[in-house]
C-alpha cells in the first residue's frame, strides 16, 4: 500500500511537470499524438482485445451482470469506433491560445485573457475500459496532463490501452509523464488521489451515483459533477399539441436509459383532456409505464381500453406514489401531473427538478420566454425534445460530460470547459500612479 | 445557538426564494435600488456614524490595534466615498441576460448561452464595515441573493449598513429576503454556513489568511479564495535598465502592503552588475530592505556607501534567509536574486510563486512570448508594474476580490464573475433522430 502510494505521488510529480510543457505544446504534435493513438487503436488490437478477455473472463466468473459485461467488453468493430472518436478529436480546432477580451486601456496597457490547460485532471471512473482513452484524448487536446485511476474490473484492459496511449504520444514528442496510469486497485489510492490538491487541478468522476457522491464529498479540489437528470416536459395550454406527443415521445422513448430523458410530464388542466390520451396511447405503445397524480389518472382511465386501438393490457396505469416526484427513472417509467398554470408547473420544476434540462411546448411567446427565464436549469428547451443536450448535438464535437453544477462550466462540457485563462498585459514600461 | 441556526437556515431559505425573481429583475429596479442605497449613506449617515462610534469604542477598550482601528472606522467622507462606488456600480452595465456563443444547428435549433446569476452567494468577512456595502451592491447589481455574516468588532456598523441596504432595495422594488444579515456573531454560525450546500452557491470569504483558510478547507459549495500574492519581477539580460528602474520601484514602493505589489526581484546574470545598483539605490531611498542572494550582495556590497549619493545607513542590505523565497511581504522589503537564464527564473517562479502576477522587463521579443506562454499565473506582464492587477485597472469596474484559483474565475474578477450561464434552445418541434 505504502508503495503504491509513493508510485502514485510520482506519477503526480510527473504529470505536474509535464503539464508546464504540455501547456504550449503545439497542436500539431497533439494531433500527431493523437492520429497514433488512433493507429496504435487499430495496429494493436490483439494486445488489446487479449486483455481485455482476461478482464471479461474475471468479471464473467465473479458474477457480474449482463448489461456491465456487455459495457467491459472490447471488439474490433468498437476499437474502430474508439479510433474514428481519438481522429474526431484530432479534428476538432485547439481551444487553448485563444486570446480574447482584448482591450487596450488608455494608458497603453493591452489587457487581454489567453486560453491555457487546466494543468492535471485526475479521472476516477469504473468499468467501461473507453473511458481511458475518451479522458485520454480530451485531456491531450487541450493540454492537461492526466492521472488515470479506472476501476478493478477493467484493469488488464485500461493497462494496455494506457501503454498505447503513452506509447503513441511519446513518439510524436508529448512529454514523458504526462499520462500516468494508477495500475493497482487499493481502494485507499482513492482517498489518497482526491487529497492532492496543488497536484491535481480537477477531478472527474465517471461512473455510477456512488462514486460521484463519494468524490464529490471528498475531494480537496475541484470536481466536476454531473450526470444526474431528472428532466421535465411541460405541455403549456397553448401547446400544438402534434409536436407536443412528438416532443414528449421522444424525450421519454428514444433512449430511456440516458440523462436527458424525460421523467416527468407536466400538462395544463387546459389541454389535458385531448392531450393526456394522444401521449398515452404513444408511450403504451412503446410499453411506458405511467405514474399518474389523481387528475391525469381520471382523464386516463376512462379513456382506457377503448381507444384508438390500443391494447387494454398494454397499458401500464399506475397512481403516482406518494414522494414520487423528482425520480430520474432511466428506463421506460414516466411520471405524470396535471397543473393549474404555468407557475405550478414552475414551482414543480423547481422543487424536485435536478437542474439539468426542461422543456415547455407552447405557441405562446410569453409563456415560452418565461419558462426561459425562470427555469434554473443547465439546458432550457422552447418546443424540442430535451433529449439533444449532448457536446454532439449542441455543436461542441466531442463532450467530457454535462455538468449539473453552476460554477466554472453548465451542461455539455467540451474541449474548452477543460481549459481555463490567464490575463496576459503588455506594457512599454507602465506604472501605476 | 440553536435559535441562531434556526434563523440562519431562515434567512438562506428566504434568500433562495427571493433569488429566483431576482434572477430576472430589471436592471431599472436594480439601479434605482443602488440609487437608493447610496442616497441612505448621506441620508442616514448619522445613524451609521453613531453605530459606528459603539463598535469603535468597543474594539479602542478591547486593545484593538491602530491600524484595524482604522479600517473600523466610518466618517462624513468615507461614507461619501462609499456612495461614489454605489453609483459607479449602478452605471456599469448589468451583465444579467447577456446572449453569447448562439448558433443556429443544422436541424433549425437554435442553441446559446444565457449569462445568469450565481444564486445565493455567502459573504463571512472581518473588520472592515465597507465591505457590507461592498458586496452587497455587487451581488445586487449581478441578480444574486446574499448572506452576510461579519466580524463581531464592526457588528453594529454592519447591522445599520445591511438595514439600510435592505430598506432601499425594498423601495425600489427588489424581493424581500434577497440581503440577510447575520447579527449573531456566535463562531459556529460561520461552521453552519459553510455546509449550507443546496442553499448558498458560492462563499466568499474576505479577511486575514486564517479566515480564507478555514473557508476554503471547511467550505461544501464552491469558494472564492485569492488576495496571496507572491509577486516577482524579472529583469531580463535585454531589459531595458531604466524602464526596469521604474517599474521595479513603482511595483514595490507605490503601495507595499496590497497582494499585488512585488516581492521578489530576479535579475538576469548579465545585467545584474549594472542594474542592482541603480535599484538598489532608489529602493534604499524609500526604505525598501533588500534580502540579498550571494550574487546580489556581492555586487551591491562594494558599491554600498559610495554609490551615488545614497547615505549608507539608508541602506537595508541583508541575506536572503534560508527558505526566504516565496514570501508575501506586505511591507518594504523585497527578495533578490540573480539567476543565469530566463528558464532559470521561470523555474523560480514555478516553485516559489504563488499564482498571482509576474512580470518581465524586457526588450527581447521572444523572451517576452516564452515568459508569457510559460509562466502560470492568474496575470502574466511583459514591461508594466505588477500594481495594475486590479478590477479597475483591467477595466472592469467594480471588482469582487482578485482570484488565484484557475476553476471558474482567475486573476481580478468583476460583475460579470458572480454569475454562470444556462443553454436555451429555441426549437419549433425538433426530436431526436
Amino acid at each position: 500500500m505504502r508503495n503504491a502510494i509513493e508510485e502514485l505521488e510520482a506519477k503526480g510529480q510527473a504529470a505536474r511537470a509535464a503539464s508546464r510543457r504540455l501547456a504550449y505544446l503545439s497542436t500539431e504534435i497533439k494531433n500527431r499524438a493523437l492520429q497514433n493513438i488512433a493507429e496504435n487503436l487499430i495496429g494493436r488490437q490483439e494486445e488489446i482485445l487479449t486483455a481485455n478477455r482476461i478482464d471479461y473472463e474475471e468479471s464473467k466468473s465473479a458474477g457480474m451482470a449482463e448489461a456491465m459485461l456487455d459495457r467491459l467488453m472490447l471488439s474490433e468493430s468498437r476499437l474502430e469506433e474508439m479510433a474514428q472518436d481519438v481522429r474526431a478529436v484530432a479534428a476538432l480546432p485547439d481551444p487553448v491560445g485563444e486570446t480574447f477580451d482584448m482591450r487596450t486601456m488608455p494608458n497603453g496597457l493591452q489587457v487581454g485573457k489567453r486560453r491555457v490547460p487546466l494543468g492535471v485532471i485526475g479521472a476516477i471512473y469504473e468499468s467501461r475500459p473507453n473511458v481511458t482513452i475518451d479522458i485520454s484524448i480530451l485531456c491531450l487536446k487541450s493540454g492537461n496532463a492526466i492521472i488515470l485511476r479506472g476501476g478493478r474490473e477493467a484493469v488488464h484492459s485500461n493497462a494496455v490501452l494506457a501503454a498505447i496511449v503513452q506509447e503513441a504520444a511519446t513518439r510524436a514528442g508529448v512529454p514523458e509523464g504526462w499520462c500516468g496510469f494508477i495500475e493497482s486497485t487499493e481502494r485507499a489510492l482513492v482517498d489518497h488521489m482526491l487529497r492532492m490538491r496543488g497536484t491535481i487541478d480537477l477531478i472527474i468522476p465517471r461512473g455510477g451515483q456512488g462514486l460521484i457522491r463519494k468524490v464529490a464529498e471528498n475531494a480537496a479540489m475541484p470536481v466536476v459533477t454531473g450526470g444526474v437528470g431528472v428532466c421535465h416536459t411541460y405541455v403549456d395550454r397553448r401547446a400544438d399539441l402534434d409536436k407536443a406527443v412528438a416532443i414528449a415521445y421522444n424525450a421519454k422513448v428514444q433512449r430511456p436509459t440516458v440523462c436527458n430523458a424525460l421523467d416527468t410530464l407536466l400538462v395544463h388542466e387546459g389541454v389535458a383532456e385531448s392531450y393526456l390520451p394522444l401521449i398515452a396511447m404513444e408511450w403504451a405503445k412503446a410499453g411506458v409505464e405511467m405514474r399518474c397524480d389523481e387528475r391525469a389518472l381520471k382523464i386516463l382511465q376512462p379513456t382506457f381500453g377503448g381507444f384508438r386501438g390500443c391494447p387494454p393490457d398494454a397499458l401500464k396505469l399506475v397512481p403516482v406514489a406518494d414522494q414520487g416526484w423528482g425520480k430520474e427513472f432511466l428506463a421506460l417509467i414516466a411520471a405524470i401531473r396535471v397543473v393549474e398554470s404555468l407557475d405550478e408547473a414552475l414551482d414543480h420544476i423547481e422543487r424536485y427538478g435536478s437542474g439539468h434540462s426542461e422543456a415547455i411546448v407552447t405557441e405562446d411567446y410569453s409563456a415560452g420566454m418565461r419558462f426561459l427565464a425562470e427555469v434554473d436549469s443547465a439546458c432550457v428547451y422552447v418546443n424540442a425534445s430535451t433529449r439533444f443536450t449532448d457536446g454532439g448535438q449542441f455543436g461542441l464535437g466531442a463532450e467530457v460530460g454535462i455538468s449539473t453544477q453552476k460554477f466554472h462550466a453548465r451542461g455539455p462540457m467540451g474541449l474548452r470547459e477543460l481549459t481555463t485563462y490567464k490575463w496576459t498585459i503588455l506594457g512599454d514600461g507602465q506604472i501605476r500612479p
